[in-house]
């Protein structure tokens, strides 16, 4: 039997680039070797924010239409929504009661969120967002979970966690193994880090009526003032999406052509659209097909969810055993 | 249609006098005026020490075995087991969204379970113990909650976090009240309030040959020395017991000859044991038919907490579109 992966997404809509290349790029490649369970992390969409609740539906079909354009597939992997294995929220629950509430005060995210978000009063939900994490891991008992490693925290939270139910209860769990995801930088339009919430965001589902104005207004290297100014490429965000999308040979042309002031940055982004249009296109096309039928994705998640809810269950028996639960 | 009543109890095991009277003995008269919901709260027995965990089982059919004797009826009422109910789960983990962490850290019995179990580390779920109870009482949407005096914080909260939920989501929630059950005071042999923790307990499977020496050995007015010295009623735990149990006559005997030493302590006892015993003893006969048969309790918990499901459902079902969880 393959080895098990588990991972999850928040339904925030079409998916970026900064997405794409940061976790579901990973998760296609993982599907060759590995029992894959890949789920839409749709309560985690409550934790910070709960207003948008209504906008979750309509994001988690945009989202899957994205993780099917890119080559997830229902056929290799396990396609599922959170809320549709209601046995996660049991699991968090009993995980609740062994888990001290120190532990989750000290994790970095809850303080950085607070921060970031401005929050005067964080939820409960939001304190315990890595103990659900958790018990979304622990469920599927997985062998490793790809993340960033700004998630490592939240993964050995999991393996604490994972161990004090086994000391407490019986040995239930194993312990899942972080499996780091190498990121390649992806900067927005603006330079800054790709985000949605900043506005500077590249989707999937970009036309090319919308990318390449994109791409041909996005920042450069700021010093680089006129055409005739040299240029740094290795400062310019625009030559970080050539890393990722063009070819050694044409790449080092426009970084010499930069440097030397032998092209202009107009001429480099023509170069950049020429290798990153073809791969975004064919992803684009596909995802107009699964787009135009809401219908099937909302089968291929209902049908995962079945699957993954079998193997929740099956764990869920074993702790509700082990705690001593069963009349 | 009748109003709705909710109430539930943790597992401990046997019941006592303290437990019948403090709240058994009300459950059963409400069931002739309302449609009654009585669950045993298997897993709150969780969030102050689980160490005991194994013990659930057999404390919930023991405990069982006890609500029957007393009068509750499953064709009356509906009683159930919290954990066969994953739906409280689900509702706890959503209403944990919206409801801040202060809140939680503000009720009063979190410092004060704190303080009393000394406990060097509590666990999330005891500071979210609170939430899980308004989980437990919302997802049946009832008018009333009988409770104690001391649970009126919780109800509060109950009623706060159903405002809370329907502000941000939609009307599902009607506010419960609470429905404050007069508790007599029912001491313990030594003279505290009756607990199985300080092993002061008369329980209501109390053998005569365990109950007799129990009253007898009774604290009574502790500045009675002598059977010559006259004593004062109004202090002594025994009488405590006499209000619950004796007709005023035979009562006001005693109180008349406590105070005039015309009778000592331990026929003042017999007296108590006269009318005691005939109540208690009529709930341990029945209780004796309901222990010898575990398997019906277990069937009859699982029937109740098949009909609790389905409320619960039906609730979480609009639960689950109000938030826009339904694709």
């Amino acid at each position: 039997m393959r080895d098990r992966v588990l991972s999850g997404m928040r339904p925030t809509g079409k998916v970026h680039l900064g997405n794409y290349l940061g976790a579901l790029d990973n998760w296609v490649k993982l599907q060759e070797e590995y029992d894959c369970f890949y789920f839409v992390a749709n309560w985690h969409a409550l934790t910070d924010d709960y207003s948008h609740a209504a906008e979750i539906p309509e994001n988690t079909v945009e989202m899957m239409a994205d993780w099917l354009a890119v080559g997830l597939s229902p056929e290799r992997s396990t396609l599922f929504v959170q809320s549709l294995v209601p046995e996660h929220a049991e699991l968090h629950l009993l995980f609740s009661m062994v888990v001290p509430v120190a532990w989750l005060e000290r994790v970095p995210t809850y303080k950085e969120q607070i921060d970031q978000l401005g929050l005067q009063s964080p939820s409960y939900g939001l304190l315990g967002y890595p103990l659900l994490q958790a018990a979304d891991i622990l469920i599927y008992k997985p062998r490793y979970v790809p993340v960033g490693a700004d998630q490592l925290p939240h993964i050995e939270l999991t393996r604490e966690v994972a161990r004090r139910f086994n000391n407490a209860f019986g040995p239930v769990f194993p312990e899942p193994d972080a499996k780091l995801t190498e990121i390649p930088k992806v900067p927005g339009t603006d330079g800054r880090k790709m985000s949605k919430s900043y506005g500077n965001a590249i989707y999937l589902s970009d036309p090319p009526e919308v990318l390449i104005p994109k791409i041909k207004t996005m920042i450069t290297d700021p010093a680089r003032k006129r055409r005739s100014d040299p240029g740094n490429p290795e400062i310019c965000p625009v030559f970080d999406l050539h890393k990722i999308f063009t070819p050694e040979g044409p790449r080092e042309g426009c970084a010499v052509g930069c440097r030397t002031a032998g092209i202009g940055c107009l001429d480099c982004k023509d170069v950049l659209l020429e290798h990153l249009r073809p791969p975004l296109g064919a992803i684009r096309e596909r995802r107009q097909k699964f787009i135009e039928k809401p219908q099937e994705i909302i089968e291929i998640l209902n049908e995962g969810s079945k699957k993954a809810r079998m193997v929740a269950r099956a764990t869920l028996e074993e702790v509700r055993r082990a705690v001593g639960l069963e009349l």
